[in-house]
């Protein structure tokens, strides 16, 4: 059975009653029992609910734009070629639309009809689309100093915007505040948005022929990718369908790099970091929420956290797009990463990474990042 | 053996040698013998190249960013549920991928080391993408009035700028006086561009567990994918894969519509048309090289050729959005038109329609289009 169960206090909850914290305050996850079998999803549709007897989606609430299954192609990054899936080629431009589709699939499911969420960003997009896909009705709270134009993707989907002015903490706050009696289309908190980003973890295993890579380099800002990948592979390994977890390698900005910071100092817990404005917007976030799950997945499975400079995001931009990838800048922190992991690395490991969302997503920037 | 020949006066040429026309000024088409067994293709990875014994280029000489397969989704359109290619998903953005994909492929594998091509738009993207790929240099002409910002991502694959003061066909002729000595990659006279657009047809027919739609509704600027399915259906009718070609419908935009008015007229060639401002700027081509090739497709497959109102488009581009999909403005004029076919169309029809390119591509434009 699905359940809810607190990370704190371990009480659980029922997975049909919109919930996205504990009692207690503390963090949710999932309770469930996947159910994978490779002979059976290999003459699926190429997309994430190929895997729908291991998501906690009721079979026929499905919820698609047709996400998922992205391609695996060889990049040369830092001189070896790195297996890197190509993320950015998502219906809304980036790999949220995995925890969207999952998340909103559930909301549908038990009867949602308004959802509130917080991101101005690439999870405010996934949310509005799938929110649209699904007939519910979407409020996207955003700090009152978002300039219009890079809301245009979100209002498109019919969401209504929420300016709220202040800080970027005053907009999650206003957001929480309104989730107290609407359901809260969380990124963060939502469990359900991380068994959707999961679907990651089992797109690269099946796509190795049903085998892990040694390692995995991720972006890490709230780390709804890491989080689900470490939760994707953990089910593989639980159903024998791969003999060990792949080491997760946790990129950030150096300019905005609580985990990493956390991790040098071998601490157990992610204190607030100073945060400077960096290339790699998607990733900044100076206190991520679920900062202590994150930190133990990478010392769980011997991976590392690295940190990236803007000279080495920059580089990494221009140097994909003469390759033929038009990603966004973010993303580009993500390949710097990868590129100084296998600099390092041993020879052999098979080195997976991915690009995080489409370098249309700031079409109006390109000229500048190239010719500056 | 795979050839080019004149479509004017017969002529054949060695495909190994760059030409774009003949001799005689004629356009060129391929003669090629296609194959293509559907058990073969059934366990292939979801790109184009899962027909690559269709596809006039050698066995590995493939060329991918993961381009192909898109999904193919229900949506409502004009109150009944079409069947909607997702082409904006593709690596740049758009449909042209198949044509750059396999012109590219082609190019490299002949030893090409430059190329040319003039467009300021989707075309020009995709050919620069492929380019950076196969590591070819890359000029792309463009009229000289074009804003920067609209060629970012052109400039982002590393392809050069060639700025042409004067009109648009200006900017074709100085292509064309460039393509006297250098690989023309154009994606109105290279045939081979269209035998990539062709696989659009394909994945239809397969997507619909190899069975033809009763009616396809589909763009028609230059008519790249117009010809390129027309030379799909018609490949897979001669290998028995399919019973007949399905109608082709050609939409247009109401302010530059040369092909419905040859159809409407009953012509045999297309005249230019005058042109007016289009929300629908990627099929606003008042001269379309190929008219009597488009006009010929249509007529033969019983189709017919609609065109579009400026508001019927932006309607159907906010529909769109509310429904989930982000799509830039010319894609929404495909759309209306299938809405339009549909009210008339009988009831048991099966029919095909496809999203031409990403909202994403304007995106600093998505906001005013939503709100005004």
């Amino acid at each position: 059975m699905t359940r809810f169960v607190c990370r704190d206090c371990g009480l659980a909850f029922d997975v049909m009653v919109p919930r996205w914290r504990c009692d207690c305050g503390g963090l949710l996850d999932l309770e469930f029992s996947p159910r994978l079998d490779p002979a059976e999803v290999a003459g699926r549709p190429a997309t994430l609910w190929r895997y729908r007897e291991a998501l906690p989606v009721p079979e026929g609430a499905e919820l698609t734009l047709g996400e998922g299954f992205t391609p695996m192609l060889e990049v040369d990054l830092g001189g070896r070629n790195v297996l890197v899936k190509q993320e950015q080629l998502f219906p809304t431009g980036s790999y949220k639309d995995r925890g969207a589709a999952v998340m909103m699939a559930m909301a549908a499911h038990i009867g949602v009809t308004d959802v509130v969420e917080d991101s101005s960003g690439n999870a405010g997009c996934a949310v509005a689309a799938f929110a649209a896909k699904a007939g519910i009705r979407c409020r996207i709270f955003v700090p009152a100093d978002n300039s219009p134009g890079k809301l245009g993707q979100i209002e498109l989907y019919g969401a209504e915007l929420n300016p709220v002015p202040g800080t970027r903490e005053d907009t999650a706050a206003a957001c929480m505040a309104a989730a107290e009696d609407r359901y809260y289309a969380s990124h963060v908190y939502n469990p359900f948005f991380f068994h959707g980003t999961k679907t990651f973890a089992f797109e690269v295993v099946e796509q190795l022929g049903w085998r892990a890579p040694d390692t995995v380099v991720l972006p890490a800002g709230n780390g709804t990718l890491l989080l689900g990948a470490h939760i994707g592979f953990t089910e593989l390994k639980a159903m024998g369908l791969i003999d060990r977890v792949p080491k997760l390698v946790a990129v950030q900005s150096a300019r905005c790099a609580p985990l990493c910071a956390a991790f040098e100092a071998g601490a157990a817990t992610v204190a607030q970091a100073s945060s400077e404005p960096t290339l790699a917007e998607g990733i900044a976030i100076a206190l991520p929420m679920r900062g202590e799950q994150m930190l133990r997945a990478v010392r769980d499975t011997g991976g590392v956290c690295l940190a990236v400079s803007e000279e080495a995001i920059l580089a990494a931009f221009r140097d994909m797009g003469r390759k033929g990838f038009c990603i966004e800048p973010t993303s580009a922190a993500v390949a710097a990463g990868a590129a100084e992991y296998v600099r390092t690395a041993p020879r052999d490991e098979v080195v997976v990474t991915m690009f995080t969302g489409h370098g249309l997503k700031v079409g109006d920037k390109l000229h500048k990042l190239v010719s500056d």
